[in-house]
């Protein structure tokens, strides 16, 4: 119902010779989870199954709603059975999810960032600056004395990849793994979204009262975007490492913060945009 | 000032041996666009600039508010400079448009589908079936009788990468392709997202009055999630193929509607997730 992966069945066509084959094969399950607040509905996310408190807890950090685990008086994920629903036919059963978010009284709730044209700066063209566009965290990177060599980050995506599950079996997964500047694996969370599997582990950290992540590297399997970078910022976590290309605004975003942006990381290099004073190349 | 690529100084580091270079390196651009509708925020999307116009038809048309040309009135892209607002100084002057709007009287306009929290079927749990998640096309694409050989499918990849002109430069972008059942490229369009390098496609196709896209294949860089096989819907796309895998729900949505779902077109094979009786094998 709400797992990882989803069984189908599959036509393998090959050419060349020519071969065509039914076989069962395993999909990474993709399905809405729709996030309240006091009851109102705030945003709806198509994510993997599987860390949903993780994903709302990490949402709500992303979006400077909570900023610590004291800001959340709680996350209920409710489903059809637990909300007693059970006259639901199969199809409706198998998709979607809410997560019910109490907050305490006092939390920095306010409409999330993402909706930034009604508050934008100029009210004529809609036109904002990279500060209209992120929403302020309450961490400095530029104080972050960490430090982390180029040949740790070098090892880093064969970590993340190991310890990929679902990506073994479906080819399907993002992922983001948050190590230690040493190249230690705390935590790997996989998601059909790039943002969730970010928003999952910023959760697990947020949860468990390990915000900041100061001296952490958050890598992400694919390319980072603003979105990305602006995760990591939240979450005090001085460098992000991707496996694929930044993007501009990514770039611009990890400058003005002092954020450590690598990109490109493969093999045996890297691509430093920004912050790269961290990076020891001996 | 809305280039699709931004050049930054970057730090090349190489281990073993220990290399550290800078040099200017281009990245692919990320900008915000707003789209309101008669002067209404209706959504916000990370985009590479360009082809602006066209976004935004493709996302009327995705997210059920637009079905034709004669349903949008104007489409009005405002920059710092055309409103004439020329005290914007250089950083808030770089970043974000606005896309203005307006539609003829009697066009479907009603909120976004994505907001489907506030309609789903079930109001205590909040489970929606697919049929909740998905706009209704006015396509049926159980009646489109194109065929597409597994021989053209397996040269599509390369034809889509030769015509990524941004994507050569920089490795940052997305890319959705166009093409006949023949294998001839009719458009291509790149993005740092993938839903928008789609939506651009779906909205040049609307604008020059080519839906339903009948006998056409969507071919895109990554993966298929959900969202991307609901655009090939709404657009009348028989066949989406996809590089990388599909998610679940994707599958699910493409058996539901007659679309047919390939995934990993990698090389000479392929898997096909649905409607595998429009490709042919030999």
């Amino acid at each position: 119902m709400t797992g990882r992966t989803a069984r189908r069945q599959v036509t393998r066509i090959a050419i060349e010779p020519v071969q065509m084959t039914d076989r069962a094969d395993l999909l990474a399950a993709e399905e809405p989870l729709g996030i309240r607040i006091g009851g109102q509905a705030v945003t709806l996310t198509m994510r993997t199954p599987g860390d949903d408190i993780d994903l709302t807890a990490g949402f709500l950090l992303s979006e400077g709603i909570a900023a610590g685990p004291d800001d959340i008086a709680e996350i209920r994920i409710c489903s059809g059975e637990q909300c007693g629903h059970g006259e639901h036919d199969g199809e409706h059963e198998s998709i979607g999810n809410i997560a019910d978010v109490t907050l305490r009284p006092g939390a920095g709730w306010r409409a999330p960032a993402r909706n930034f044209l009604t508050t934008s700066a100029c009210g004529v063209c809609g036109k904002a600056s990279i500060d209209d566009l992120r929403t302020a965290s309450r961490y400095d990177l530029r104080t972050d004395e960490a430090r982390v060599t180029a040949a740790v980050l070098a090892e880093l995506p064969d970590r993340l990849r190991d310890a990929q599950r679902v990506f073994e079996r479906t080819g399907g997964l993002h992922a983001a793994g948050l190590f230690t500047a040493g190249g230690s694996l705390l935590v790997v969370r996989e998601d059909v979204g790039r943002h969730n599997a970010v928003d999952k582990v910023l959760g697990w950290a947020l949860r468990g009262g390990r915000l900041p992540l100061s001296g952490c590297v958050l890598l992400v399997s694919g390319r980072a975007s603003f979105e990305l970078a602006q995760k990591a910022v939240m979450a005090g976590i001085p460098v992000l490492a991707a496996v694929s290309a930044p993007s501009s605004l990514a770039a611009e975003l990890a400058a003005a913060t002092g954020l450590t942006l690598v990109g490109f990381l493969r093999g045996r290099s890297m691509n430093v945009y920004a912050g790269a004073h961290r990076v020891i190349a001996g």
